[in-house]
């Protein structure tokens, strides 16, 4: 089949990765389609309020460096030909619907942890994602490592 | 390519519903999955907090059977073979995430309208089933007959 052309896959770098790295392998292999990859850095700023009395580039040098990293092993993992690794710094849905876009995405996938209740309060990107996209949205759920998948 | 094999459609009964079996047609064709159908009732006394002093049951009946028709429409809209048709009453959620566990469900399809803003606090059907969902969900972009795609 080829429902889907260009697949965009938001990584989150967590130990669930290689869940993720899974279906997108099978999608992508299935459809024929090009795939990214994309891990966006939200700046240290954002977190503080935006005025923060010290000089964080260095340390998000080291983020930049260690989601590059991240991306490339990810990437490895897939075992399928990667069209485009990015790591973009900015507002996690809105720079991934900005790349979706340029790209002319006509999938985002994302993995989902499922969580519900107290921890949703938290927010979730899968939900963030969902809003506001221009294509379809895949949430795969993933499960916590320690978690146990039929009490999920 | 067989990645999902038991997929359950929620169904909204919008006039955007078609847009969605095109996609579930095409997914369910190229992983010849079984497909099921779902649309959920909410009571009408969820909405009036649960004590309406009027008898709402022949209204019920009326919706039940109208569900009942835009499904069996929707169903044919399919083109595909369609294992199991269920119209379901309660909360909308928890009788898909109920139905998607009883079927052994791997994939849930919905219809999501890609609102944000003012639009996305009056409640988001995608977001709602996202969460909970112990397998996959697909949101399926549809537009509004009236949306502009390219401005959407």
């Amino acid at each position: 089949m080829s429902i889907y052309n260009v697949i965009l896959v938001a990584v989150d770098l967590s130990s669930e990765a290689h869940q993720l790295a899974d279906k997108a392998r099978e999608l992508a292999a299935a459809n024929n389609a090009t795939l990214h990859l994309v891990h966006v850095i939200e700046p240290l700023s954002f977190a503080y309020g935006g005025d923060v009395p010290m000089d964080l580039s260095s340390i998000q040098d080291q983020l930049n460096e260690h989601a590059h990293n991240k991306l490339e092993h990810f990437s490895q993992q897939l075992q399928h030909p990667v069209t485009g690794q990015h790591v973009v710094s900015g507002h996690t849905e809105t720079e991934i619907h900005r790349l979706a876009d340029n790209l002319k995405a006509d999938l985002i996938i994302v993995g989902s942890h499922g969580r519900h209740g107290l921890a949703l309060l938290l927010g979730s990107t899968a939900n963030g994602i969902l809003h506001g996209a221009h294509c379809d949205v895949l949430a795969v759920r993933v499960y916590d490592t320690d978690e146990n998948k039929d009490d999920a």
